[in-house]
């Protein structure tokens, strides 16, 4: 009766999927881009490095006059210039001479190369070396990192600390970006209370869904407010028509009802559109999906562990998505190191030990054991069309670290 | 000359771990704790669930009583009350009688099992139910997740979204946690300017080593202010004095100044102790590290691609450590695609692409192409007793995403 119900998880993604929504770009100084994801091809507006600039400190002079130079055959130069980093000579190195130069600064006109000075002894204006160089040695090339006018990177593109030190290099001061979708978390549940050391009402329990919810949001590189709500109806349509109206997506927990069914997706059914109630996985089969006033909400469980793998089945592709940035599960195989039994038709996400062999399902893996998600580092994924594995078959992993911004 | 001062790898390590340092603990609010380590052990005050739990929607009642029942050999009982989530109920079930139970309600006395309500057809206080369920079945069990007076996370933990819903449940609304280390990152160079779209002024370079730094910063668990000093011995000693009364670590780029040796390294040298400078590594073989006023400074080259580099050499490590959090190389092995040269007693950190079974080192690797570093995912780590790899060979490989906090 209600297993008929029930969606596959491919149809539940597709779903959601066909109604990905976007947010806008805006445009942010480089220093706050880290971690954020590109709205803009990024074009070079300055060759790097934008001269022949020296990578060591010593002496640019002719390669060719040095050919020959050893500890047993010093060679003797005449220094023209000093060179300071930021500064630059407007001498012309000829033959037998030198100038004195810094790391980082521009190649005088006649030179070739550079000599480290460790390989040098100088008094006053006279140089002596003892060993050679070859053309081009020591010298970064004027454009060898950037060349102005090329695109070097892409739209969409997350922004790590390298790209972060090449969009600067670039000559970007400000730089265009997806904003961070602003999630509003709608807590069900009479039975919940704040953490506390102190005895707890008969019937009441600690809700610890909002700590983990938020900090999954934020893992997804948005950013969450939190209301609570009750069970009934009322309550709980006041919230998501609230958070309708001003966030970019909602997510609720819990909110089962006794008699009226499900008390969110009830809301959800008046305000919106249900896009799919109750999936066949494990654990977290009363997920739940719909759009209120053009955004998507999430319903999901109350029960901890499950709340979690909802998140990681439905929310994390939409919110990286949401914001240009691409989401595939990382599925890495594993050798099972036990026996799995799970469903036709079901796809079930179990929690593991893995490492770079082999993959350990935790055993005590009911969905409010939030134990058994911090015992694991990695979901187990048994597709809906296998029927479990034997202990020694490869498995499909997706590790935790993996799933996060 | 030069090359006889390096120190190895591994005995700059030693010499930076031998002065490792530790932030102190603060007590936070639970919500601002994800992403921290535990700076004391997590007792719980509570067993969760504090009662045996519905687990579902549906009717609390005595397992045997169903045994038999069946669509075609439906059975009778009477229902006696309704639990809501957050409410209890003070009747005891008896043989043949129900109690309507949401999921998250405690289980009344006397029943032993949740039959779920799809599986019911209720009329008044008549239900007639279709399904048998055995006892125990969807209910989850007094502290089943946690024994209240058990320890359970160890100091020293990192709080992933998952140890913090643990943490919440157990009862804690602050903990305590290790205070973030403070960052000052001092930037050398008379050559360098901001990121800009103008035209830049001859012999002068954007400064792209104060983004990647402080985001390195940042994904190391720490936070980083930054200060830009010039070239000389007395910008750069005032620099690094005020630093160390106000931070807790120091950090700097560039700063080689011409016939006065690294100007840096002169102002450790006066201010503290050297720890070490020059290390037989490829990148970043000017890398040095310092105390001053019993703090750390590391000093790292100007060339963007070595001070990324030197700082996963040296500072990832003392940051996490310096938190109390552990870390390791996570060294995996691939097959190299290309043949790879190194030098007997030297260190190589390599640029490249590596997937679940190869590794390809990137090409155009000087020292100052950031692209090099936009294009790679990994590092090949070529250990100083290995003159290099043919194609085809395994070689050690570190992810970068491995690296992050």
């Amino acid at each position: 009766m209600f297993l008929s119900k029930l969606d596959s998880l491919s149809n539940a993604v597709k779903l959601i999927g066909d109604n990905q929504r976007f947010t806008d770009c805006e445009e942010i100084p480089i220093g706050e881009a880290h971690k954020r994801v590109l709205a803009e091809d990024i074009m070079a507006f300055h060759d790097s490095p934008p001269f022949d600039k020296s990578a060591m400190d010593g002496f640019a002079l002719i390669a060719e006059d040095t050919f020959g130079a050893s500890n047993s055959a010093p060679k003797e130069f005449k220094i023209l210039d000093a060179i300071g980093a930021g500064d630059f000579s407007s001498k012309k190195v000829s033959q037998n001479e030198a100038i004195v130069i810094a790391t980082g600064a521009p190649i005088p006109e006649g030179a070739n190369a550079v000599l480290m000075k460790e390989y040098t002894t100088a008094d006053g204006e006279d140089l002596t070396i003892y060993s050679q160089v070859t053309p081009g040695e020591n010298i970064s090339p004027k454009s060898e990192d950037i060349k102005k006018g090329q695109k070097i990177l892409d739209k969409n593109t997350f922004i790590r600390y390298q790209e972060l030190g090449l969009i600067a290099s670039a000559g970007y001061d400000t730089v265009k970006v997806f904003k961070k979708p602003r999630v509003k978390l709608v807590i069900t549940g009479n039975e919940l209370v704040e953490p506390t050391k102190e005895e707890i009402d008969k019937a009441k329990i600690i809700n610890s869904n909002q700590f983990t919810i938020k900090a999954m949001v934020e893992d997804s590189g948005a950013v969450c407010d939190i209301i609570h709500a009750g069970d009934s109806f009322e309550e709980v349509r006041e919230a998501v028509l609230e958070a309708a109206e001003e966030y970019d997506v909602i997510m609720t927990t819990g909110g089962t009802a006794i008699s009226k069914g499900d008390v969110v997706l009830d809301v959800v059914d008046d305000l919106g559109e249900i896009l799919f109630h109750g999936v066949a996985i494990r654990p977290g089969k009363p997920a739940g999906a719909g759009i209120v006033n053009d955004k998507m909400v999430f319903t999901f469980s109350g029960q901890p562990v499950a709340a979690m793998s909802q998140f990681d089945m439905f929310a994390r592709k939409f919110l990286f998505e949401m914001q240009g940035r691409s989401f595939e599960y990382d599925i890495v195989e594993r050798t099972s190191q036990l026996k799995i039994p799970s469903q036709l038709g079901r796809t079930d996400f179990i929690r593991a030990v893995s490492d770079e062999l082999n993959a350990k399902h935790v055993l005590n893996r009911g969905s409010g054991i939030i134990r058994s998600m911090v015992e694991a580092n990695s979901y187990i994924i048994i597709d809906e069309n296998d029927e479990g594995y034997q202990k020694g078959d490869l498995v499909d992993v997706v590790f935790f670290d993996s799933l996060l911004w």
